[in-house]
């Protein structure tokens, strides 16, 4: 598989919740990091997602939030990953982060630079990373 | 809170519709100047958002759309925030553009160059910020 | 209209799935070229989203992801666009890629660099632009 999506995590489907037109399907990444992601139910039924199914779950670097350690918040987003910052790597006026969790998973995000600036981030730090469940995208095998 | 969202907005919750899967929240901004976000039932549990709950409204800046002043054309987007551009400062490629609302709230995009040539973006003009309800991340003190 | 969202799509609704907050509206752009948005039901009913209804889709181009022909995956995301690479300008850090669909459409994206080397990304290859149906803006007449 060959997408441009800088985050592709491997899986397996450990809970889906079912609504009228969107569901929510939770995604074990391994150690115990997971992904939550929300899909179509006619995704759900055509990809035949269910609980064990395999997965591999995309998400573009630009999509993903960056959050200080010890932000006094709570957010709505489903996806609050903790972990510690690995590289920094900067351009022009956007920089691509990237975060390892605690299972070993690597979150790449592309912030601003006066953000990375803003929220002191270097190797070592810890640091959380957002992303919306809306803005992740699952894939099978075809 | 130390967040890469370059859009951090203060308000209270005003109204909540209840879906299977998401819920739509609408934000006060103060002014006249409101948001909504679609987030996750689970989300609505969880952070305990009820109307009159104090909350933040996260947007990261390239998940603003601009629409140039006197468009014939009504949008699905929830939030058409129209205001005057107060600032541009162009990139290599892309441009931050910042829009002040009526009630004073500044909303922050990214928009390519080319956009903000075509839409003849510069301080002073109107212009709408389109946001995807879908693309609000809400947080509430931990 | 004047928007900075450098897609586009003029079509028609040629379906619409209605949920207790989401709608799923399918977009028939012509040829055979399709599209699936999500937008809040609050959206269809004061847009007057049915059936035959004319309308735009709008889609920010760093809102596409691309996969390289051949990927032996299926994914959730409702818009999965196969076409030919028409053009690749590449930035400093990111390239703007554009696809030919089989309908004529044309689908921009923003992908790292890094991706279209990865990809081999270039004018002739077949390639598949990817949309998740909840980064769909939809556009009737004012």
């Amino acid at each position: 598989m060959k997408v441009s999506a800088r985050n592709v995590f491997k899986g397996s489907i450990s809970a889906v919740l079912h609504g009228a037109v969107n569901a929510e399907v939770e995604v074990s990444l391994g150690g115990s990091d997971k992904l939550v992601a929300i899909v179509t139910m006619e995704s759900v039924r055509t990809l035949g997602l269910t609980v064990g199914t395999d997965v591999v779950a995309l998400v573009k670097a630009p999509w993903v939030m960056l959050m200080a350690d010890g932000s006094d918040i709570r957010l709505s987003a489903r996806n609050c990953l903790r972990g510690t910052v690995k590289s920094v790597e900067p351009g022009a006026v956007n920089a691509e982060v990237t975060l390892t969790l605690p299972g070993g998973t690597e979150v790449s995000s592309v912030v601003t630079r006066e953000a990375v600036s803003e929220l002191g981030l270097k190797p070592g730090v810890a640091a959380t990373a957002v992303i919306k469940a809306s803005n992740v995208i699952l894939g099978v095998p075809a």
